[in-house]
């Protein structure tokens, strides 16, 4: 892959993806295929109050006012709604697959304390996952795999994130005020949660696609989507190769938050490598705020897709709106820590095609 | 289970252990069992200089005198043993079952870095999980699933961790000097990795038990061994009733790190369960550090169990010494911010059982 500039929309910045350490495209298997019935069966979601302000105010049902939920630290909200998600997922699979027998799940906190003390609240075996903001299809990608094979009838996948705890963590507390680039994205207030399942009825799971983690140079800790378009290129090009499609056959093709930035990075290199995103290519991140938000490129963050994905995407594939979708959630894997001794930042993309199944 | 006092055996230190805030008893099924071939056909683990001076230093065949191995950090040391211990297990692996298609690994820092780190240097789909120190039973049990269901034929699980990383993140950096309580256990510096596959011999995996979250009310960073056994108590009362066998069919039980305190507390729990453990449990911990070595409670860390298990388990279990093993590594998911603000600690331990397949 060639050296590119990238020239963002809705800002004046211009960013160089640098020379990839190694090739992106190669031959090895990524793609698993499910060919039993692995159903979403339930969802749950859970937003804050700016995201229930942006384009998909009238889709989010479940919106937090405050999002310090009248806790006293922003990391109990985020259990609080994480769990909330959870709960509102298994219990609207309960009447159709019963009892769900396992909880796959990560978060972006250090850790993933909000996933491990949401599950030490729920009755059932627990399996830790992370990949950043890939973490709610890495879960998926896991579960549908599980269900394929028979091992459990019903899975629930969750995960969440917070602006402000992520904000703390990640960057400076919200107390210092400290100024945002234009290339930074917003961490999206949200906590998603779905149970897959043997039995019922809903969008289908046809296969996954497993990312491979890629490093393309960048190490500003504000520039995620620039971070993640290469990982989210690599996983797509394997998808379209392994399934053999392309873009045309699909009627919603979402990356997780790449920001306005990043999508367009990702829609240049994806034409390097032959394949226009056209129409159909949306990312859940610039789709979640308006620009008078004063978000710079968007949303960003393991809720961002979960929620968009659980309240935008899912109901109008149940509706017959869109008859096939590919999500590919990206995430960043770096640390604080990492990123000031110097290291640049790996990335990573998992993703999985679902079908509409009309209720 | 009831309130009971316990007494460490190498210390003065009296805890209690609090009492469940829900049953850690109940019926619902949390083992797989495997019945096409999933062997750990290779293994890898690089040790630093303490361990490979204490009781197992004739079985640590990787050692590095110097734990920073020259590099500019700690973590950056931490991650070339973790890639070092990858390629180690890859290799072996690779004249028996061609290409390891996938890798499974995660660690204790931050985000994952290191295992994140590693994986960007690896061509091959990377799956993150994490349970803290039972990151490792995790990964393997998840390898099993996917291989028995025949989605892949070979599999690299790994983790790792390193003393100075672990104090730096989780209490304090080495510079400061700082004094460590009795009851305090040790951070092994070592990474450990495995390929599991259909094809090839050695040791088989015969089932998984999924560990669930739980928290008996146990707050203090410097303690886990206490604060992690209820947790092994519950996936090894899971796996005995779910494979319907008992202590004495095992040649060997090993818990991953509870350290010579907590391993205790489970003894005396598990007696209360109806299960005496007798002279065939040992904990990884415990084993890893002799007296003199100041460790207090012995080893702990993700790397503990790895080197352990991959080093000085498997090989007997190949020379026929051990016939039948079960391995429960144990974790405990809190994060430094969650214990500063007043959160207790949700253990987990996930379970496995590996029959020796003699060469």
């Amino acid at each position: 892959m060639q050296l590119t500039i990238h020239k963002g929309k809705n800002c004046n910045f211009v960013r160089t993806v640098k020379k990839a350490r190694k090739p992106v495209i190669d031959s090895s298997k990524q793609t698993l295929f499910f060919n039993n019935p692995v159903h979403i069966i339930s969802t749950g979601a859970v937003v804050g109050n700016k995201e229930a302000q942006g384009p998909l105010k009238r889709f989010f049902r479940n919106v937090k006012e405050d999002i310090k939920l009248g806790e006293k630290n922003f990391e109990r909200a985020e259990i609080i709604m994480f769990d909330e998600a959870v709960r509102m997922a298994i219990g609207s699979a309960k009447p159709i697959a019963g009892n769900v027998e396992l909880l796959i799940s990560g978060d972006l906190l250090n850790q993933m304390t909000t996933s491990s003390y949401t599950a030490r609240n729920l009755d059932m075996p627990h399996i830790g996952v992370y990949s950043a903001c890939s973490t709610y299809s890495e879960a998926i990608s896991l579960a549908a795999m599980m269900i394929n094979a028979g091992y459990f009838d019903s899975i629930a996948c969750a995960t969440a994130s917070h602006f402000a705890t992520a904000e703390r963590q990640f960057r400076y507390p919200l107390e210092y005020g400290c100024q945002r680039p234009p290339y930074a994205q917003w961490t999206v207030t949200a906590a998603g949660a779905c149970v897959i399942s043997s039995k019922g009825t809903g969008p289908v799971i046809r296969s996954a696609t497993l990312g491979k983690v890629t490093d393309f140079g960048q190490n500003d800790l504000s520039n995620m989507g620039a971070a993640m378009a290469p990982a989210a290129v690599s996983s797509m090009c394997a998808m379209f190769r392994e399934t053999n499609t392309k873009p045309e056959d699909y009627d919603i093709i979402l990356t997780g938050d790449l920001g306005k930035l990043g999508s367009d990075i990702l829609r240049d290199l994806m034409r390097e490598q032959g394949y226009n995103l056209g129409q159909q290519y949306i990312d859940c991140g610039s789709l979640i705020y308006s620009v008078d938000q004063n978000c710079y490129q968007g949303g960003s963050g393991a809720g961002c897709s979960a929620s968009v994905i659980n309240e935008f995407v899912l109901p109008q594939m149940k509706s017959g709106k869109y008859k096939k979708a590919a999500y590919f959630a990206t995430g960043a894997l770096m640390s604080t820590q990492s990123c000031y001794q110097g290291e640049t930042i790996p990335c990573i993309s998992h993703g999985i095609v679902i079908e509409g199944e009309q209720l």
